[in-house]
Order: structure tokens, then C-alpha cells, then sequence
């Protein structure tokens, strides 16, 4: 049995006038700060697009009914890498990035919301692309799980299947109804947060532009900064305080905003997962603070609680900017650090990593395993918001996590080939897999992924859509039973 | 509900007695070494034990049936830290090892055949103290687990009891009916194993005793060695051969020898977990060759193939031998060895780690979890050995790894409180909860662990008898449930 070719092109087609439109904006930002070379680059780049996207678009006929599974991670899988290579361009004929790697590795990373950059000086590029870069990170972020939400249905796609391979996180609540009507909402709470950000730092006097950017890397959690120090740049107490409460915002589960827009206010502070969430980011700073402060890092212990606020929620929210060189502080906060790494954020939030939710039920489970041993004919059943979870939802997690961790350990070993230290190694894989973006030692955040090899930035790559995609999307496409269902 | 303390009081002196008898023949040693110091802190242990011990065990009335789960969970662990903590005196009271903390250390590490040692130099040991020191490796491995299962029965206490806190791995197999018959039978494979490699190494060349001391630490899979830089001091090609292939031996399925030698031999070629740790063991010794032979750590690929057979052996049975100063190895080489001291050995072997079993188990629950993704309604059950793994084991399995690696991160951070790099925390805190021995950086096979800090010592010293008692028993002590069972 074969895929549904016909209706594969077509939605191709589709996608690559989108992402045309999408280049328009960065165009704009070129032509306002009289950047011609950038200018002639995307407009090389839209052109052909709208073209060849609009020729297979319209020339192809297809039915997009009775679309299978297997069809949907397909092009879950296919809409991200396309996405990816076709948004590479215009760092290509810049001639900013002409590593064709490099510029897809920088690409993805902008989609997928990581914010890992393979740039040795993000400082002299220009503001068209340093727009469109981050604007990436804009449009993956909440915007491409909305919009599949959302355009998919109206061509005849059932959004059930498609939010299937590529909703974060294992539930997404009663919010599948209507998925369009509420898909719209989503887009609006977004954009709502969006423009609330931009006005916040442009209230304490940050410009327009840079405002823009710290906003598309704060609210689709992707940490791309124009700056080579990030955020530590401004050394600005009111700025970081805003991009930490947008971060936390934007790792915190959408739905629940539909939820509590809708007036059930209640739902938003008795959720086990944000409950579980607000925890741990607490645990970290409050741990991290007074270990900052007792190992004399800073001179103040409200300092010490200022870099760790920030930091905890720059890399809980898998965001990634850095207000700081984390890389210097003492071993314990850097472990902290790592632990969060693979927490991450809430379902059905921008942010990456293994989720909150799973975490809460994994302990559950741990929970339950343990006092199995004293009563083992004690059945107990494992509740999240007072409602028991499915023992498909609970394989489903643990398959996760373990898949999790054994890519992390694959990725690592892989990375090791290159002969850089371990922790350089791990940190990458553990930064990249998550969406996080910086890591430590020679990835740590006052430095960049240039050092690795293509091979090493394209393995990267997939492993920053693996993540994103919740990596069964990805991983399905390498199995035998994907192309050989039959069998 | 209390537990049954006259019980347990009772057999505490038993065990003080046994250690005291346990502890004559490193008093031979010294004696015919001539060694009067070491002679005179043997017998100021031995004789107040024997004396408080036979008391106890002779005073005391009381009951040993109906003994309940939790307090056979409360004897294994009491038994461990009892032994540990009595066999640490002759270090303490020689003067070897004047601190307590460092003295129990080193005990837990031999009872629990990890082999880490806070000895920055071994060789000034009299050869008492070593002969001590190793012969805890031999006690420890197979020993108390077939001494528990022997002994216990014979006063009234039920093995199945003990035997569920104590053996290594989720399955024992047929092995449990006739507990104390059957443990006759694995002590004289384990004894003759033990005669066979000393025959052989001393056929080599090798003295009595260090064949001794090589011979404990290989069939207990412990690691400990009379000489600072480990098997490499020989630097004797036939004697990494012996060693390489007991510490295989010791780290294979006991019970599979058994079997064997009623004449079952297929059983012994076609069981699932010695296939996949041959396998696992072969490819890491593939991987590490070409890594050496190709970054010209070594000249040849000869000896390449030498150092590398030995190392994985070595650190995949959780023995911790070292023939090379591996932590200068490049580091995928290095990778691979952290990811063995992960998986450990098989089942019901003298070897720790998470064991091979659980690793294919989740193998087997992943590529499940992959096929569900596309087939939701099939229903596949997990098989080992051709018979189906009850949900009931999966359940322990997971549970099992998740709190093998919830443990690993949380002593990682705490030791992070003391300074030191991660990879030397993380590989210190694998190591001893893998029960192998070295670790990498401050903690690697040269070096030892006497740069921690009594506290860090201790945590260390929990780790191992943690990863030794296969998690659970020794956890189970601090949960509310163990001690109000009735809430």
C-alpha cells in the first residue's frame, strides 16, 4: 500500500506559497532599513516560490479524504522539513550563512523554537534577516500547531489526525471539538500575548525592532537574540522581567487560557500540571539563588535571585536566552540547569523538552510502583486532575520518556565521534532534542554550534525536529512497519 | 503495627558471629605474613563480636515464622549496613583507614562488589588488610545472596521472602522451589568457579595471593586490586584474558549454570538475556577497537582489540578492573563506557547495573510502543524466552529504571554541592550506583574517591548498597508507607 502521493504534492504546494507569504514581512523589515542585498535575496527566494508552489497548488488535483495515520505523521513530518529547507534560503543567497547545513540547522532551529545558532556573530547580519530568523521562531511556536489546526480542516483534513503527530504533550483535553472555532481562539490568545509583550518592552524603552525579536523568541519560546550575549546585553532588570513572565506565560498550557478566557478561571490554578510546573521552576530558582549566592558568583543574594529568575525560566520554558554565562557558575546551579533541560514546559504550550505532564505522571507511577512492594495486591490507579489516566496514555508516556532518553544517549554517542568533551556532547543533544538552545562548555551561551561538522549540524538538525514533533513523528518515518504496514 | 524486633535482635547476632568467623582467614593471612599490627586489629575485632554475637544470638528468644514482607525488606537491609559497618573496624583500627566514614566506604564497596576505593595508595596495605578488603568482594557478590537463601530457611524464615528484596533482576526463573537445595548447588558452581580462575592465573606465573586477590574481584565482579594502576601493573596479556573471561562468567545468569549442569545445555544458548549481553558486549568491544585504532591511541589493532575486550568486559559486568587508564581514551570510547555502566549484567549474576533483562524488556515495550502508533488497535504482548512478561513485571521494570534514574540525577546534584565537574559527579554517582568501581575525570581508574567529603563519602557509600539491593529494598525504608502501613 502507497501514501497519497497526489495529495501529498498538492499540500507541497500549498505549504510553499505560505511560506512565500510568511518571507513578506522580513522583506518589508529589508526595505525599511535599506538593505538591498537582503531585499534582492528574499525576493529571489519569493518569487520562485509563489510560482512553483502556485503552479503545483492549483495544477494538481487531489482528495484529501480518508487520510490515514500514516499519511498524517507523513506530512506532519514533510510540512516541517520543507518548511525548513525552504526558509534556509534567504540566509543562502545572502551569502550570510552559504553552508547550506549551516543555514538549514539555523533554519530548523527557528522553527522548532530552540534558538541554537551556528553564528559566530549574530551582530552583523542584517535587520531583514535577523527578523526573519526570529520570526521563525514566531511562526513554529504556537503558529504552525494552530495553523495546521486550522488550515488542514477547511482542505478536507480531519485536524483530529494531523494534532495527533503534532500536539505537545499526551493530553489535549476537550479542546479536539471544534477544532477550527478553537484553533482561532488560540491564534488570538497568541497574538494577544504577542502584541501585550511588545508594547511591555517598548514601555520601558526598548525599540521596535528589538522588541519584536525578544517577543517572537519569548512567546514561541525560541531564544534567538541579536545580540552575541542575548538578553545580558541590555543588563536591564525591567526587560528581564518581562521576558521572564512571557516565557513562563508561553510554557504554560494554551487551552488552559481558551479555558479561563471562557471564564473558568478555576481550571487555570487547580491544574495538577501547572501546579507541578510553577513548582519546579520555584524549586529551581529558590536552589539555584542561594547556591549563586553562598559560592559568591554574585554580590548580592537579590542579584543571585535576579540571574537565577531569569535563567531558571529561560531553560524550564526551553526558551534559551541567556541573561547570564551560565557556563561559569558553580556545578550545582549548572546541574539544576540540566535537570530542566529535559522537564521542560507544559503540554500544549510552545515550549519543548519531555513536558511537565509526563514528569507528574512518571512519579506517580513511581509512586504506585513503590508501595506495590509493601501491598502487592493493593491496585491503585493513577489520577491527574482528579481523573484516572489510561493505561494506553501511561505506555504511551513511558514509551516517551525511555524513546527520550535513548535518543539523548544515541545523539551523545554519535556527537562523541567529533572528539569534543562530554559535557559539550550532552549538553548539545540534551539543548537541541529539547528545543532549549544553548548548552554548556563549548556550547555554552556566550558561544554557538559552529564548531560542529555538516554532519554533526544535520544530525542536530533532526534531532531538534524529533523533539519538536514529540518524537514519534520522525521516528515512525525510519521504521519498517511505516513503509511496510502489511508486513 | 510494629515490627518483629526480637526477631530481627536475634539475627543480628547471628550475623555478628558469622562476620566475626568470616573475618579468620584475613587473620591467617596476616599471620603468615607475619604482620603483627594488622594481627593484633583482627583479633580486637574478632573476639568482641564472637563474644557480643554468640550472646545475642544464644540470649535471645524468638520466633522467626510469619515473617512479613517489610521485614524481609528491614533484614536485607539491616544485614548489608551490619556487615559493612563491622567489616570496616580492621581498616579502622590497623590505623589504615582511621576515618569512619572512608572505612565504611570502603566496606560497603566490597560487600557490594563496586571495587571505588578512597585508598590513594593501595600498596602500603598490609596483606591482611588486602586479602580483607578483596575477600568482601567474594562474600558479597554470589556469597550473601546464596548464604541468605541457605541460611535463612534453616531458621524458619521463608527464602521466597528474602530472596524478593535480594536477588539482582526481575526473574528468577524456576530456581526459587527448593531454595536451600538449590543454593547448595550455586555455591559449589561459585566456589569452583573461584578455584578455577586461581588455578589458572596461578598457571600464568601469578603468586598465590594476587591470584586470590584478582580471582575475588573477578567472580564478584567487585574490582578491588593490591595495585594503584588496577590489572595494568601486569601488563600480561594471558592474564587479561583469564580475567576478562571469569568477569563474563560472574556476570552471566547464574541460574543458567545450574541448568547447565543438570543438562540443559540449550537453555544456556538460546536464553534471550545472555544473547542481547554478548551481543551488547561484542558491539562495544567492535566500537571502542576501531574508536582506539583509528584516533592512534594504540599502535595496532591488535592491541586495541586487547585493551578494549578487557575494558568493556570489565565495566558492562560492573567489575571495574582497569588494564588501561581508559579515562584518557577519546570520548566516544568513553561514551560507550558510560552507557555499559548503565546496563550492567544479567539477572541473578554477581554483576549490578540496571541488568540486560530490564534493558530488553523496555527495548522490546519501545519497539511496541513505536508499532501502537500506527496500528492503535493491535495488541502485541512482550515476550522473553517465548513466554509472555506479565504487565505486573513491565510495571516493576519501569518503575525499576525510572527510579535507577531518578537516583542517578539527584545524587549527580547533590554531589554537585562539593565543586567538582559534572562528568566527575555523574560518573561517580553511576559508578556506584552500577556497583563498578571507577568513574571518569577526579573519580577515573587511575585516581580514587578520596576527594569527597565525609558527606559526599557517605552518599556514596548509600548509592552502592542502594544499586546493590536493587533499589527498592533499601528506598522502601524511607517511605511513610514502611513505617505506618496502616494509613
Amino acid at each position: 500500500m502507497v501514501l497519497n502521493y497526489k495529495a501529498i504534492f498538492k499540500l507541497s504546494g500549498i505549504i510553499i506559497v505560505m511560506m512565500a507569504v510568511l518571507m513578506v514581512p522580513s522583506l518589508l523589515v529589508a526595505f525599511l532599513y535599506g538593505e538591498t542585498e537582503t531585499m534582492r535575496a528574499f525576493i529571489t527566494t519569493i518569487l520562485p516560490m509563489l510560482f512553483a508552489g502556485g503552479m503545483i497548488a492549483v495544477g494538481v488535483k487531489a482528495q484529501f479524504d480518508h487520510l490515514k495515520v500514516r499519511e498524517g505523521f507523513f506530512i506532519v513530518a514533510l510540512c516541517w522539513t520543507l518548511c525548513s529547507v525552504l526558509g534556509s534560503f534567504p540566509f543562502i543567497l545572502s551569502g550570510y550563512i552559504p553552508n547550506f547545513f549551516d543555514a538549514f540547522f539555523e533554519t530548523v532551529s527557528g522553527f522548532t523554537t530552540t534558538g541554537s545558532s551556528i553564528l559566530t556573530d549574530v551582530e552583523i547580519l542584517p535587520k531583514g534577516l535577523l527578523f526573519w530568523r526570529s520570526f521563525t521562531h514566531w511562526i513554529g511556536g504556537m503558529g504552525i500547531i494552530v495553523f495546521a489546526m486550522a488550515l488542514l480542516p477547511m482542505l478536507g483534513i480531519s485536524g483530529q489526525r494531523i494534532t495527533k503527530a503534532e500536539t505537545t504533550g499526551p493530553t489535549f483535553g476537550k479542546l479536539t471539538s471544534k477544532m477550527t472555532e478553537s484553533a482561532k481562539i488560540l491564534y488570538l490568545i497568541y497574538i494577544g500575548m504577542t502584541l501585550l509583550q511588545v508594547f511591555l518592552l517598548m514601555l520601558g524603552g526598548m525599540s521596535l525592532f528589538d522588541s519584536l525579536i525578544n517577543t517572537f523568541g519569548s512567546v514561541g519560546t525560541g531564544g534567538f537574540s541579536n545580540y552575541n550575549v542575548s538578553i545580558a546585553h541590555y543588563n536591564n532588570l525591567y526587560f528581564e522581567i518581562i521576558i521572564s513572565v512571557f516565557m513562563i506565560l508561553a510554557g504554560t498550557n494554551f487551552s488552559l487560557y481558551y479555558y479561563a478566557l471562557r471564564g473558568h478561571w478555576k481550571d487555570l490554578f487547580s491544574d495538577s500540571e501547572i501546579r507541578c510546573y510553577l513548582i519546579i521552576i520555584g524549586s529551581a530558582i529558590l536552589l539555584i539563588a542561594l547556591n549563586l549566592w553562598s559560592s559568591n558568583s554574585y554580590d548580592t543574594l537579590g542579584e543571585s535571585f535576579r540571574y537565577s529568575i531569569f535563567q531558571s525560566a529561560s531553560i524550564m520554558t526551553t526558551t534559551g536566552f541567556a541573561s547570564a554565562n551560565f557556563d561559569v557558575w558553580p556545578t550545582f546551579s549548572k546541574m539544576i540547569l540540566f535537570i530542566l533541560m529535559f522537564i521542560g514546559g507544559c503540554s500544549s504550550s510552545t515550549a519543548g523538552g519531555i513536558k511537565v505532564i509526563r514528569i507528574l505522571i512518571l512519579f506517580k507511577l513511581l509512586k504506585r510502583g513503590i508501595a506495590v512492594r509493601l501491598h502487592p495486591r493493593a491496585i491503585v490507579s493513577i489520577k491527574v486532575n482528579h481523573k484516572p489516566i489510561s493505561s494506553d496514555t501511561i505506555s504511551a508516556v513511558v514509551c516517551f520518556v525511555f524513546l527520550y532518553f535513548g535518543i539523548f544517549f544515541g545523539a551523545t554517542l554519535l556527537l562523541s565521534l567529533e572528539g569534543f568533551d562530554l559535557i559539550t556532547n550532552s549538553s548539545a543533544a540534551a539543548a537541541c532534542l529539547g528545543n532549549i538552545g544553548p548548552g554548556f562548555n563549548l556550547v555554552g551561551p556566550v558561544l554557538n554550534y559552529s564548531l560542529f561538522s555538516d554532519l554533526s549540524t544535520f544530525l542536530l538538525s533532526i534531532l531538534m525536529l524529533v523533539g519538536r514533533l514529540e518524537l514519534f513523528t520522525i521516528i515512525l518515518l525510519f521504521t519498517r512497519h511505516f513503509w511496510n504496514p502489511d508486513k
